[in-house]
């Protein structure tokens, strides 16, 4: 696969509004994006600095107490931290079987619908030298 | 202080070779730095996307046993994985001394010199959400 650049790191945060608000007014960055995606039991925010594409996506779980969250059992186990990092390709589906086919575990087969109707995948971290690897193919 | 963009994201590894050869080879990033940090006891490679600024930092330690060492004391600890942000600043001292004023803790309170020959400073990770927040600025 051909890695275009670094879309995003995602980090698991107990409160998604402190945090912005961190981000924003401690570390100067700047708020792209908001959403609540349903599906995933989850709260996110993108924040870029200044002049840089790269964001940060924070997470926040919308029920803490949801064990089958995976964003909550991260911050059960491991609490508040750098959770994964987003490669940005062009075909999210030719580049998942390249991984698939150079022996790599794949959490998500088949790409699905992520943050700004992006299409996104996940590799598992045990083939990734312990980083959990999210593929994003944005949608125009 | 005002973040100018991430400047990359620390990677802990086992074995920086192996490392770069499957950032290049499996995710098709670009090797665009390396060097060996002695003062730090550690390697640093430097990946970008074919597109992008922002850059993964893969590091080990040169000696795996020192217990001094953070790097190996975190592959120790946590396993390979992520381990730090980078953001970029025009004025280093001066994004220290405002993080300070706001209380955050500090683990180097004057820059030093790192790789590349940047300006760099870390703050605590329990002043950054539980993120080891590194400050950057580049020499010309």
């Amino acid at each position: 696969m051909n890695a275009e650049n670094i879309d995003h790191i995602g980090v698991a945060v107990e409160n998604i509004d402190q945090a912005i608000k961190f981000y924003q007014e401690v570390l100067g960055m700047k708020l792209v994006h908001f959403e609540v995606l349903e599906d995933r039991g989850i709260k996110v925010a993108f924040l870029t600095g200044q002049n840089g594409e790269t964001a940060i996506e924070l997470m926040e779980p919308i029920n803490h107490y949801d064990i089958n969250n995976t964003v909550a059992k991260f911050l059960k186990n491991r609490g508040q931290g750098l959770h994964h990092i987003a490669i940005k390709v062009s075909d999210i589906q030719k580049s998942l079987e390249e991984l698939s086919g150079k022996g790599l575990q794949l959490i998500d087969t088949k790409p699905r619908k992520g943050a700004r109707g992006h299409l996104v995948a996940f590799v598992h971290p045990k083939s990734a030298m312990g980083i959990l690897l999210e593929l994003v193919q944005p949608q125009e």
